[in-house]
């Protein structure tokens, strides 16, 4: 049971995502699998998660992210040629609006005039020059630390 | 000329992001580009881009999800680490709501109480359970063929 054990111990007891009723399921692969969100911002909004629990993409082991993002991919396409959308939208919020802490990735299936005001609204502006060089310098400065992980 | 002519082939001339300013460049890497976007959600928020031109995240080669999406989740942490995030927002728009057709993953910082009311409301439900059904096996139905790109 060595296997088995290994695998279910990276399932969380209470986390819903851990135990998703199969009837949802879209697709599957060795370490993903996608299903349909089932209160949809759209019908055919799927959520795409790894199989073991991680709770955000910080978390997520690099050998994970080529599968993962495959999938997405793939569903990304899937919601236009089989829903009739023109296009996608494929968000993730980690930790703050993450109402399941387990990483799931948000396709959701768009239209023109859907009605979706879109997040990125209202948009600001940096003061000035001397802004955005303070903003992207800290940033540069952190990038290395976030390799070590 | 021949490799230099290779990459640029692969910009596009018109295209505000194959062109974009370097002192807004966070991150660079042999594939990828990270910068600010200059009008952000909140300052902080990033967009990764593929350097080589592709509109969508349906036409990114197979072969640059790794490292996209590696630049993802480092931006990801850097925007808490860098920033005193407690969380990121982390979307794409493919097509619908998409402002320039060049590939761009939006990373944005986000606080708990940060006012944005998040793109995932109202949410729907389905008709029944024929209706989730329906729409499932529409989906799984398609994607097969979404591995054919």
């Amino acid at each position: 049971m060595g296997a088995a054990f290994g695998t279910w111990s990276k399932l969380v007891a209470d986390c819903k995502f851990c135990h998703i009723d199969r009837a949802l399921a879209v697709h599957e692969t060795a370490e993903c699998l996608v299903f349909l969100d089932y209160r949809p911002v759209f019908p055919g909004h799927c959520l795409v998660i790894p199989k073991e629990h991680y709770e955000t993409l910080a978390d997520l082991p690099a050998a994970l992210i080529p599968s993962l993002f495959t999938e997405v991919q793939l569903v990304s396409r899937a919601v236009e040629s089989a829903l009739g959308a023109e296009g996608s939208f494929v968000a993730i919020n980690n930790k703050v609006s993450q109402s399941v802490p387990h990483l799931h990735v948000h396709v959701v299936p768009r239209r023109r005039k859907d009605g979706l005001k879109g997040f990125f609204w209202p948009r600001q502006s940096y003061r000035d020059e001397t802004h955005i060089a303070e903003v992207r310098d800290l940033l540069r400065a952190a990038l290395p630390s976030t390799m070590k992980l």
